[in-house]
């Protein structure tokens, strides 16, 4: 393992609502120096969840995404709010977008979005034990709700809208998570 | 499938040396307005690659990552310069990090970062028929090369180094093709 680098500044870069750029200014072991700009993460993180109905059903949401510009389809999400537990927030965050609570969450993983450049992480939740219950969030106009059986996990993956590399990897987590705790 | 927002404009917020924020004016299709910011991607993408050392061997590297501020076990990944396809990118990021070429490569999926954020989209492909071809990139310190057997997957995703969503799905996803196309 080598020795890691010293970190002799951090700056701030430029800020937006949403988004603060901070420079890092470092010394490898072996003397080479070098600026790294990364996206700082002011918040506590963000949630994942994979929301299973009944043992067969997943639920996804079909939403507008601004980055890419069209509708996506993906496991629902969000951020966790300050004073909120991880499994706090994935429970409030199924409440506003599929209408359901959830008696039974297990931490599937911790994972980073993109290491080299954000500070950011997301924890991918599975949801078990579901019961109706709604929260309003502040989307714009309502998600569509989509069941999608764990038989059909291939059809799945192949769908042209499901792109997000957080989502395809909590389903495949989920399946491991279900293989190893149900049958 | 609800009808898509109307963009009334899209005006630049900030701008760093790596990272550019803008925002979206929508009007949703029941008259509801939002502004989003996003960050846009001025460039081609990303690549992430599974390089094969031979069918049981798979080779990650393990780099000083500034977003998270310590040492990240991933495959190798990196940007696809202007005038580079997607496959020649992939090529020339494992000789850069790895010290091997690849007479063989599958894209194994195209998977959006954060779509509701970014317009980032990285492609995950396979390599395989590796030949030893070493090009110097520009890391500010020899990268660790860490071969990994395909039989020892379970405890490569039980390290606790080894985070990043992209690199997580890349493993399953290469599971998957070699699966189907090997036995």
């Amino acid at each position: 393992m080598q020795k890691p680098p010293t970190i002799h500044t951090i700056q701030p870069v430029v800020s937006s609502r949403l988004f603060h750029v901070e420079e890092l200014h470092l010394e490898f072991s072996n003397g080479e120096r070098r600026i790294y700009e990364r996206l700082a993460s002011r918040g506590h993180g963000a949630v994942l969840i994979v929301p299973m109905l009944d043992d067969d059903t997943m639920l996804l949401i079909r939403e507008y995404s601004a980055g890419t510009g069209r509708y996506e389809l993906g496991f629902p999400k969000g951020k966790v709010e300050r004073g909120e537990d991880i499994l706090e927030a994935a429970k409030r965050e199924i409440m506003e977008e599929v209408g359901y609570g959830a008696h039974e969450l297990h931490l599937l993983r911790r994972v980073s979005l993109s290491p080299g450049y954000m500070q950011h992480h997301t924890h991918l939740i599975l949801a078990r034990n579901l019961y109706p219950h709604r929260v309003d969030g502040d989307e714009p106009e309502p998600l569509e709700v989509v069941p999608w059986k764990l038989a059909d996990a291939a059809e799945l993956l192949a769908q042209d809208d499901f792109t997000e590399g957080r989502s395809l990897l909590a389903l495949y987590l989920a399946q491991d998570w279900l293989k190893q705790h149900q049958r």
